[in-house]
């Protein structure tokens, strides 16, 4: 058992508490990071493969964990033993029986994270009812624990590029920049990155998702580098553009600096009640007076938490509004394929009358 | 294009002809190591995370590829952009009209491989008919191209074990072992490890799926070391178990020499025609002679390839027989809880006559 107890358990009877206004007996979780969110039980290994396993919710205060042999230990660190279900071998005809035993009426589930074929085994069992975002919607606001993590993981982020902006040195390929960034993050504690690092220079940097290639850096040229990392299981995320040399470029300063300074204004408007739309709205208003909006060619943010990307997006079809406890990215960019891009970007947790920058 | 097209298309030739066979139009293909093998398409980023999208090869032979913007390039390097389809936003509402539009009578699918979600919205606009182990099916022979493929992969695990050996020392904990032998992958050219790696010391190495910890080497104990690398996009998994320092004991001399027999016997009966189940008969048999068997604790191995673990399953209750071109993990290991446990792990290619450790 491990202090975080209290923690789950009032998460749980948040959604408890859901449940029961939907009608449902229970839920049948089977996403990752819901499961994890829910109980503390593994979320993945260092490969970042996710766990195996189902945790019951029910109505009724009765939570299991189903799990197999591999995460025994990890399942009972998190639970009582006696409420750790392990199955082996053909698990269906385990988890079946073991499903209907509990005596529930009706299993909800998330459809989005049950592949058809699970599907149709279980429902030889028992009732299966499709629900919709149950736990997304709890986890969409950040408790004190979580915002302490997220803190020290955008701690991280910002130490390794403090490290990586003094190693940038010309001749070094994107790849070399990516593992260089890699293996501080590992060395310094994190169980692994939160998505694959984006290294692009030049024209490279204005690819959204660019794969560190063999390109190297030059002087008098720029880079663009989004990276983050996963740090007691929470995701950091950050984009800096960099130049590279002592001469930097009017056209990179100015560019730049019209990034900023449509991130400032998208910030400066963060506070709860915020309709999600307008900071998007913002960013863009102030691009269109630089006549540059065209250039702006992506949302402005996301949600980040337990996955790198989660409710709620900031884009300019989201709806919805700001509430404190969320914790968004602000990045807004600048593409010309041609030349290359600059995209700047902070992670920022709402508060009960505006926002924090991590 | 790449010049592997030829190959990716007889492998889809391949797959056209057992859909003729089972009276199917098309198999949409979900998996993403499917997808791969058949057309090249990007398996995944450097986390493994999965890449998107769905390939379909059609019996008419009129395939498609289907991503999101992210992946445009990488479709467009293995397919012609006409055949390659890309949607963004409300994906299913492109999606599911480009499908219907291919005039495709009934698509098979791969049940495993798709969420009830993706399942539901798909069959809004296209009949849907679930299938099984089509592509795995044909996986399970390795070509030439993946035989030289997986001969590399095993090659850099021999390396690494190598350099990883000669720098074990008391004092060093499992974490840093198994971050030391990930260093090194990667710098060696392994764009990631096929599964987290197991480092286990003293009794830790009786865990079959022990998480590297804060326990360190010890002068005159063992570990216990599991890992594998992902080289070219095939996996390798070996595992030896190593004693620490001079002073090799009885108990663990006797314990690795059963254990090496055990594999020996089980590979040379390995061939061509050899019911699944025997190879791991071999071993057990041997066990039993020595009175140990009941410290054989799971299967002898398991096929590799695009994944860690693919067909055939090498236990006790397999059925079907060795195949030329299979490629198989041997690992016999004997455990003691208090103690700590020896595992040896080769892979073994097998040949038109006999078989080949890789």
């Amino acid at each position: 058992m491990t202090n975080m107890n209290a923690t789950h358990e009032r998460r749980r009877e948040a959604l408890r508490q859901r449940l029961r206004d939907e009608g449902l007996d229970a839920l049948l979780v089977s996403h990752a990071a819901n499961r994890y969110y829910l109980s503390g039980f593994e979320l993945h290994d260092s490969q970042c493969n996710e766990s195996a396993g189902w945790l019951v919710v029910a109505a009724n205060g009765r939570d299991k964990l189903l799990t197999d042999p591999r995460y025994e230990d990890a399942a009972k660190r998190v639970f009582p033993a006696e409420d750790v279900f392990i199955y082996a071998g053909r698990k269906f005809d385990q988890v079946g029986p073991f499903l209907k035993g509990l005596g529930i009426g009706s299993f909800g589930f998330e459809p989005k994270a049950m592949h058809l074929y699970d599907y149709e085994k279980l429902r030889e069992y028992v009732e299966l009812a499709p629900t919709e975002n149950l736990v997304e919607d709890l986890r969409v606001i950040k408790d004190e624990e979580e915002i302490k993590r997220m803190k020290a993981a955008c701690a991280l982020n910002h130490r390794v590029f403090r490290a990586l902006e003094d190693s940038l040195r010309p001749g070094q390929t994107e790849e070399e920049v990516a593992w260089n960034a890699e293996r501080m993050f590992r060395e310094w504690g994190a169980s692994g990155l939160s998505f694959s690092t984006i290294v692009g220079v030049g024209p490279n940097a204005a690819l959204p998702h660019a794969i560190p290639g063999n390109k190297a850096l030059k002087e008098n040229e720029l880079v663009l580098i989004d990276m983050g990392c996963r740090l007691n299981d929470y995701c950091s995320d950050q984009t800096r553009t960099f130049w590279i040399g002592e001469n930097v470029s009017e056209r990179f300063r100015s560019v730049r600096e019209m990034v900023k300074t449509a991130q400032q204004k998208a910030i400066e408007i963060i506070k709860p009640g915020l309709p999600l739309a307008e900071a998007y709205k913002a960013a863009r208003d102030f691009f269109e007076e630089q006549d540059v909006a065209d250039r702006f060619t992506h949302g402005i943010g996301h949600g980040i938490g337990l996955e790198t990307h989660e409710a709620p997006s900031l884009s300019s079809i989201a709806s919805g509004v700001l509430r404190p406890g969320m914790v968004v990215t602000v990045e807004p960019g600048l593409y010309w394929p041609d030349w290359g891009g600059v995209r700047w970007e902070f992670e920022v947790l709402v508060t009960e009358d505006g926002c924090e920058v991590l």
